[in-house]
């Protein structure tokens, strides 16, 4: 029986709806996926035989052993607290208390989470700006640079690829680390499928990464909330990464996770390398097509950026990137992953159709043919702003600290983590002086219409700041 | 397609077979409960419509308006990484770094790894040893003089109901930390169905605590890793509670576990007067029956000891609990929820059966005819011992260490945390010094082959014990 007005009843009538996915979770709730199963039929606990995922030893240990396999990894572990968990843990056993971590400024704010837990200090490095304002990849240069001035720093941490399919130099900056005798962590949430196709780029753990965290439910055919962590070569402690594990995720594992994980892997043994043929000739007759628009622009695809997902730029075009967002959703039935002032992301897997690629190209073409190209609404897209640490974040926290309204909290220290979500990545980080320009950023995204999270006050009008004393 | 030899296979094996499950979850994978349904279909991520759960303001937070009334709490949240996510945050937001908490010793690895996480010096309270060998509750005495003594304590953190269903003087003991003007936390994880009916002792919540967490899949009927947390009052600051649920839980949360508990919620609203009715009924039966039982006996239930957790006693039979678990399990098809040496649990909810209550009854009664009194392998049920506390839980994580052969380790101080799960109480704490009772206790176990978490080298044979030195 189905009650009135639960969430649930919303659930279902939502999976019953026409909308086309273009958004995770990477199965596109394909119904046909999985043979037909009770969920509750499914959902045991630690009963005998069926293993431990803290203390895998039996069928959680030999299904994680076929993950690690089919990645190319020394160990891998499933993680049933999504990458939040894998990267805290990831953080937390590569760090000691007042440590120093290297970390790239466009990093995800469970990231920045891990450095509050653990107390450390942030060096950052910024992603270079590319074309549109999107935040490009890390540069090896960079992270030698660092490396070479901070002598105190015990851990690399990069995000590649970024919610917009940009990847970094991850070969050089593993080697360079090395050098240093020091780990480098990938996020790498956006890109668990990368390693199946040569039409993506190359994945962190085949470039050497020392742990690599890939969300899997975002682009591979697995429950939300499921994710692997790998780690291969010397340099990590093992046995303090499994301890971690154990302390961010549930004492209690779901089954319902752990065996979609199972799956998923199972599923791409099986079925990977056909399912990536076909779905590689869709996405390259899909960027033909779309890079023939008049107004309209896609981010190219190349090793360097990942085609699965795709950015539609709507920068110069008359039109933001909400507003694409709207009609693709309202007038075409296509719901994208999220849109940002400059352009829209689509996310793509091996799990969608050639009906669901025709619908999405032909609404493309009927809007790029509308595009009133007078229409003087244009808006640039809003690059990532330099701002100036003045306490490391978990400093921030101990500081005593006040509301301010938001025009008024130039120069001062910001307590809280501000951010949109999605993509969830910091405009501000605790014990950052919110400059002219972030304060800039922060005012564009409100009068936009973006939530942003991590104000204070009723209608969310004031930033916790830092009062200067402890 | 269901591929050999997957983790998945195994899982719908099981799901056919005719095992009684006396365990967790609550739903007894009654696959009546929910009407059919592919999880796939409502597996979806944050599009428009299905708010958030790190910033609930819509069908979200509706549905825990909803569960906050019907436990009768001020404000309630979901758990999607089960009870750990709710205590660790719960922990880190009623203290600050170096402070002192008062925690009962019996409390969850969680608890500990709270303390760890946020640098907490613990100071203990030791339930009272009751019949059998059962840790009893915490009394108001034990915690009004532990307050007295130390006025640094910044919170109160007992666990109740125990496994065993042994519950505290909740309402005194709040009353005690409100007078000190700090926060009780109380992990209820065994106990979220005890409002729902009178035969079981009163909630948390209905006595005044502050913080509540609730595992509602180990006896409600919701999915495995699901919980609830409650707050009331005005001594926790509720903003930085949400902060640290955002912090400890997946920033991409499962709909399919969301949207079990929620249907978990609608279904007691619905039907939890009847089915509390009925099940109220066949546990007074049960319990009769039991109790009549020539050598087997049962911990009584009373407003002190939770019925749910039906705990049959051998201790005195020439019967381990190990023993009464396997030939329930093997000879009669009912899989208990766990074995102690000294008693078996069996865990029930409104989810179970007259006919599995009737395969129980009947086995016991074959069994206790069996029974030969003249057997000399008795077991004894092995109280908690009280350690010496030498440092703080992450101040031993901190120093140097070395394994040490487990027989060699009497007065050193151990590096890491000692336990057998479930329960996952730990026998050693990092920090404690392993007492000479402690080591005695560690080596039964071993010798009775329960597998003990947390020591070393390949076949366990070590414990790792701090070096004397930073």
């Amino acid at each position: 029986m189905i009650y009135r007005g639960s969430l649930y009843e919303k659930l279902m009538d939502n999976a019953g709806s026409d909308v086309y996915p273009f958004h995770m979770p990477g199965h596109k709730r394909n119904t046909y996926l999985m043979p037909q199963i009770d969920p509750y039929a499914i959902d045991i606990t630690e009963i005998d035989g069926f293993d431990d995922l803290h203390h895998a030893d039996g069928c959680i240990r030999n299904s994680e052993r076929k993950a690690a396999e089919l990645f190319g990894a020394e160990e891998t572990h499933f993680l049933i607290n999504g990458c939040t968990g894998g990267i805290l843990a990831a953080v937390s056993a590569c760090t000691g208390p007042q440590d120093t971590i290297l970390l790239a400024r466009n990093a995800h704010r469970s990231a920045y989470n891990a450095l509050i837990i653990n107390r450390l200090r942030p060096e950052y490095i910024w992603p270079r700006c590319g074309k549109y304002d999107i935040a490009g990849g890390i540069s090896v240069a960079q992270v030698e640079e660092a490396l070479r001035k901070n002598r105190d720093i015990s851990c690399v941490f990069i995000t590649s690829p970024t919610y917009e399919g940009v990847v970094s130099d991850v070969a050089d900056i593993a080697r360079v680390a090395h050098l240093y005798g020091i780990p480098l962590i990938v996020d790498e949430a956006h890109g668990a499928h990368m390693g199946f196709c040569d039409i993506f780029p190359d994945s962190a753990i085949s470039q050497g990464a020392d742990i690599v965290i890939n969300g899997i439910h975002k682009t591979l055919p697995s429950f939300t909330q499921t994710a692997l962590i790998h780690v291969q070569g010397g340099i990590v402690d093992r046995n303090r990464l499994k301890k971690y594990l154990s302390v961010y995720q549930s004492s209690s594992p779901s089954y319902i996770l752990m065996g979609s994980i199972d799956y998923a892997m199972t599923y791409l043994c099986h079925e990977g390398v056909r399912k990536y043929a076909e779905y590689k000739n869709m996405l390259i007759e899909v960027y033909e097509r779309i890079s023939q628009l008049k107004n309209i622009r896609i981010l190219p695809y190349s090793k360097e950026r990942d085609a699965s997902k795709i950015v539609v730029i709507t920068c110069g075009t008359g039109m933001s990137g909400q507003r694409l967002y709207d009609i693709l959703r309202n007038r075409y039935g296509l719901q994208p992953e999220m849109s940002s002032p400059g352009y829209v992301i689509l996310m793509t897997s091996i799990c969608d159709s050639h009906e669901g690629f025709e619908r999405l190209c032909e609404a493309l073409y009927q809007i790029d043919d509308c595009l009133d190209l007078h229409d003087n609404s244009a808006v640039k897209g809003m690059s990532y702003e330099i701002s100036d640490v003045v306490l490391a974040p978990y400093e921030a926290g101990e500081y005593k600290s006040r509301c301010v309204r938001i025009p008024e909290c130039e120069g001062l220290v910001s307590a809280e983590m501000l951010y949109v979500y999605p993509p969830g990545i910091p405009l501000v980080v605790p014990g950052e002086r919110i400059t002219k320009d972030a304060l800039s950023v922060i005012m564009k995204y409100k009068d936009m219409g973006y939530e942003l999270h991590g104000t204070c006050g009723p209608d969310g009008e004031y930033i916790r700041v830092c009062d200067g004393s402890l």
